[in-house]
């Protein structure tokens, strides 16, 4: 999930780059105007746009991601975390019908009922099978892709749904893992934290070098409501935590502090401008697991072509083996 | 970690199965007589004894691991979290000794740091790479093996150390995880919920029809102390917990039961014998999160077979596809 820049750049590369509306769809339409442009997309082109919107149900307007869709038909759009499953029905109906059917609909689970639910009621064009790994929102408790992904391929198997391609997330930060999320029954990834560190990501310089300062990444990542809470973002449905890089508002809780101290510390640091990052910072970096693997900038095409082709070799090196 | 006869039907299998010291060495003997008998092991052999011996070196008397060692050689030894690192320097060394430098040494972690220390510190023959998802003891704060092993392979070349083979453990349950764990760059894996539900692991009816019934894994395993806490087995150091199957004790904690309550009820179902596994019982089964995977009883050379098939297979099939 990104701005348009990234976005595109990953589309230009091969892969599918997909806009976060997020939350807030009021910069939508901007953000998927600039990825036209990007893109160089015909105005008269029957073909949709070559990016995705990524879509927080819970949080989002459903007229104006109509309005988007119509006026902009992406190549997918990718649904996660409704208050309701039933949200995703109309979600996708709606959507399905704005881009006259010529918009993928994805859908994100992190757990196999959840996966089965979604197929039989919204039909969608892929799952996107999120492991406890992810950085970012998700459930609190949840599996690793390692297991998740066999028994979701397994359950929708059994339920007559085996031909929905199923696409991996969280931990996957390098063609080993792109591989390993293959064979475990994948049809493709999708990596979050890898592209933190994209040239096109544009991040701010102390977020930039905390990701990549940060290894060990299940123990200098954790998964927490702490960061909703000092940030006052806290409308997400019970289920939900989210995984980052630890820094000192995690360490004062540890410690006891309360959230109401801990978000005004937040608040401080924030007014302060760029407050620090990392053990020592409040800032917040979302990350998955995978962050410890992320150890340097690139453009987003060398990554996505670099992706493809350690996991390719990867393949080749382990069958050699036997 | 087994008793006797899965850790051998799993190494007559061409495996190699683990007999499981724990805390308690007092049955170690008996458990190694009753192994030795079962491999038919020649009293003046050369070689070493095809099981290997489990122990969590915190709760374990070295002194009595030494003697046991000394006696029947095991081909492997793995250690497992110590109070402090420098233990395992003492127990690699005692334990190698005693064996006559026969016995390997393979020493289990669940973070970088850990695997960078202990490859300089024991130089083991193995370092067996715990995942999040695995059941049983683990570390509290830690990532799946999609990110760790990878992350792991990648510290230990930088530091010299990339000739220890790794060993992925956590969330494998079939030939799928299987030839994950090896694409990300294990030598091999080990699996223990699988094993759960081996013929030759012989649980009580109700735990195995536990095992047999649990699905989502990631939904319905949890990581926590609880189990410790009202099985009185708390002295694990302050960075363990442990990952089973969610029962009627986790759900009386999240609904605010305190620790002494809960323990009482589990010591009052304990009495009453079966007291009942799963989300209406009290009776505690460690599982990974893979036991969603893990739906028939089997005997333990079938599953060693059917993983080893399936890995290669698997492997095979996902390379075909590009």
């Amino acid at each position: 999930m990104a701005q348009a820049p990234l976005a595109t750049a990953v589309s230009l590369a091969g892969g599918l780059g997909f806009l976060a509306a997020g939350t807030n769809t009021s910069s939508l339409t901007a953000s998927l105007s600039h990825a036209k442009k990007l893109l160089n997309h015909p105005e008269a082109s029957p073909s949709p746009l070559s990016v995705g919107i990524g879509f927080i149900v819970w949080g989002s307007d459903l007229s104006t991601a109509v309005q988007a869709v119509r006026s902009f038909v992406p190549a997918a759009i990718w649904l996660f975390s409704p208050r309701l499953t039933t949200d995703l029905v109309t979600w996708s109906e709606k959507l399905r019908e704005a881009s006259g059917g010529k918009s993928q609909v994805w859908i994100q689970i992190g757990n196999v009922a959840a996966a089965v639910e979604v197929a039989g009621l919204c039909k969608p064009n892929a799952i996107v099978v999120q492991g406890a790994d992810a950085g970012g929102h998700g459930l609190a408790r949840g599996a690793g892709i390692i297991s998740l992904v066999p028994e979701v391929a397994d359950a929708l198997d059994r339920e007559g749904h085996g031909h929905i391609p199923l696409l991996a997330a969280g931990g996957i930060s390098d063609g080993r893992g792109v591989a390993a999320a293959l064979t475990l029954g994948a049809s493709g990834v999708v990596l979050g934290t890898r592209f933190l560190a994209a040239k096109e990501a544009e991040m701010k310089p102390g977020h930039a070098e905390e990701v990549l300062r940060t290894s060990d990444g299940g123990l200098n990542t954790i998964r927490t409501t702490l960061f909703d809470v000092v940030r006052g973002t806290n409308r997400w449905p019970a289920e939900y935590d989210g995984r980052g890089i630890a820094n000192r508002s995690v360490e004062d809780e540890e410690k006891g502090m309360d959230s109401e101290e801990n978000r005004r510390l937040y608040e401080e640091a924030l007014a302060k401008g760029d407050g620090g990052w990392g053990k020592e910072g409040r800032m917040i970096a979302y990350a998955g697991t995978g962050v410890g693997l992320v150890r340097e900038i690139r453009g987003a095409a060398e990554i996505v072509e670099e992706l493809r082709r350690d996991a390719i070799a990867g393949l080749e090196q382990t069958r050699a083996r036997f």
